[in-house]
């Protein structure tokens, strides 16, 4: 990533959030507004413009930053050396900085008030095996398609996620930041402050495993007889 | 785009506009007609047409004419000295001609008066800071798959899209031919004649910050340490 | 093509007819079963499994035959000489044979009269119109395709379609063989025997109007200054 | 497969398993709870996450095992010789487990029983012929992109499940190993224990016909004119 400026790989980072936290919070508003009550019909309209997005804000911004968008993969780039400590929190400083705007740009884009703290509970154990499980994946398919297809990253990820809103009964967060950033928006994305704790442990715990299971899967090999 | 003569690029930015016209405003015709009223339905159908024809004219004419279908485009395109102002004004022509046949075709297939205005308002600063967004992100995506990922320009623009008429309050017309397009049709996709010039107003100050932020985002720099 | 026999190229377009036509019409029976009287919905579901077998089944048969399924695309290769009126005779012939088993094996498969005559009206200037800018379109998008970016032939074709069922009033047949072969299903895809002929002539001049554009429009010229 | 041990090639069959069946079944009780007793709305949801999960699955772990997920598969690359009998049952005895650990957690994720045993009749000659029909296709859509279009296996299975679930009458279970999973989830996807014989025995023979018919179809053969 050496051939882009740290200011430029931090402005990468948060418009790539801004875009992403207000294509999540501003496609809620749009489906819910629409879907007549079909939570099904929402979730189509929500799945479809989040996945299209991250395929988009990946494809451009990995060359800069990596295009994380996501403290728990910045978390497992420091784990994996190829970030500092240093320089990641500075990455998830301006993940959190550019997602808030975005939240609050979809608020002004909707006529709606701009701070807002969302009520929609969000808790329990099987919610959160469900942000466990989904960020698992998430960080096994960024350092799978970069281990095996890296001009993949990005449809893989956009894909990931889109199965994700189906098939985790958390609808697959699988972002601290996001999670934070949802925590400031009452509509159909939000999820009410108290419950951001717990999504957010449960997805570091993901990624970490991931981090670990993936060291031992993808390392090659002896040759094996089939 | 040397290898091909003005007209044969004129001649690809009409057809394409023609294309991505009648897509857009029959399509919004068709999901209307089937979708009972549920409008987050027809809007899931206005988007897959929208999404779709544009990868696929992206796909073919770009080696042509660079494939714009777009005077935001084109505007951006002479900022960059990439075309003059003369030919960018007959891309806009071209645009225009071909887009207002492709409203007038999508009429008569679905056995309407062929000559319309909308009656749909859309106006306001929310659905203005939609506009600016939307426009914004296209240009973005566009400067950065043709900077990182020139194979890409084609599906990140038809998801891009299909995201945008999402996650933006205006459902991201991103384009002043099209905005006055639709102006024609007083069906789904149409917006009052009125309303026109505050879209597209928005639409070239969106194009125009993408232009200057991009400049500075995904130009190379001295290495730094992660 | 030279690599595979007569027979092979013969059974590929057997093969992927039977698949192509099994698609749209079983997926139009299990969308009209399930969707509960709202036509979009079901479109929706017709749409996306026939632009995905378009895709695979292109992908696929494309080195073997071409991957027409189609006679106005045999046509139109026939008319470039990428094909002997003998052998484009006999494509048809293999496309309309294993069409009408797929179209058989649906109702086989949904307990259904296997024979069966549709009863559903499709006529008009309209939708003839539609059927004309659809064949345009299809064959524009394989030849534009083959010319500029041959690795995409496969995802173009199954994204244009998609569209197609959505801008077209007539939901984009653009070809004659499943015209004939939609005629023995009295379902969601068909169309009353009286209309075939209407569509197959709409459709066949679109396809040579197509030839005409893209041999003006795809031909190198001497270079010109932006 | 070489540069991978043999305790690899298991855990990401495993591993994969557990994500696919996951998704199956945890998709469709998300989009059965949400869709208000649409079920061609479930089924777009359930389908999409479907689709999606096998395009991130193959492409990363295509590398490492080949990817199956899928007795059917297996069986196949056995009968090419691709793999031997002994590691092919290893192989079939990690995607029931891993697979099976999906289907449950899809339940601790919900909050539902973990032990379940499917009450959903699927039986007779059409959704037999359609399970043959789907397995035939899904093993021609694998052996034909692995022969054509390596680098497509992914995209092509992912949207060949995706037309599936649509154009047969059986939604396409095309996996004998899926279809035991299914049995123990009272859920949308699920498929009385009863039932499980007449499908895995359809799969087989399905997947036998494609490999005749492959072996054949895909041959070089001398040149031919067109």
């Amino acid at each position: 990533m050496g051939d882009f400026s740290r200011a430029q790989k931090l402005g990468a980072e948060a418009l790539g959030s801004f875009f992403l936290f207000v294509t999540v919070v501003g496609s809620g508003i749009m489906a819910e507004n629409l879907a007549g009550g079909n939570v099904a019909i929402a979730l189509l309209g929500n799945t479809l413009a989040t996945g299209a997005i991250l395929f988009v804000l990946i494809a451009i911004l990995a060359p800069i930053s990596g295009a994380h968008f996501n403290p728990a993969v910045t978390f497992v780039m420091i784990l994996r050396k190829e970030l500092t400590l240093n320089v990641g929190v500075l990455f998830v400083i301006a993940q959190l900085i550019g997602g808030l705007i975005g939240v609050w740009a979809a608020h002004l884009m909707f006529e709606l008030p701009v701070f807002q703290l969302s009520e929609k509970t969000r808790t329990g154990g099987g919610q959160w095996l469900g942000e466990l499980i989904a960020t698992f994946g998430l960080l096994f398919t960024i350092l799978g398609t970069v281990r095996f297809r890296p001009d993949w990253v990005a449809p893989a990820v956009g894909l990931y996620i889109s199965a994700g809103y189906w098939f985790t009964s958390s609808t697959s967060f699988a972002n601290p930041a996001i999670t934070v950033g949802r925590a400031f928006s009452n509509s159909f994305a939000g999820i009410a402050p108290a419950d951001v704790a717990g999504f957010v442990a449960a997805q570091f715990v993901g990624a970490a495993l991931a981090w670990m299971v993936t060291r031992w899967m993808f390392a090659p090999s002896p040759a094996t007889e089939n």
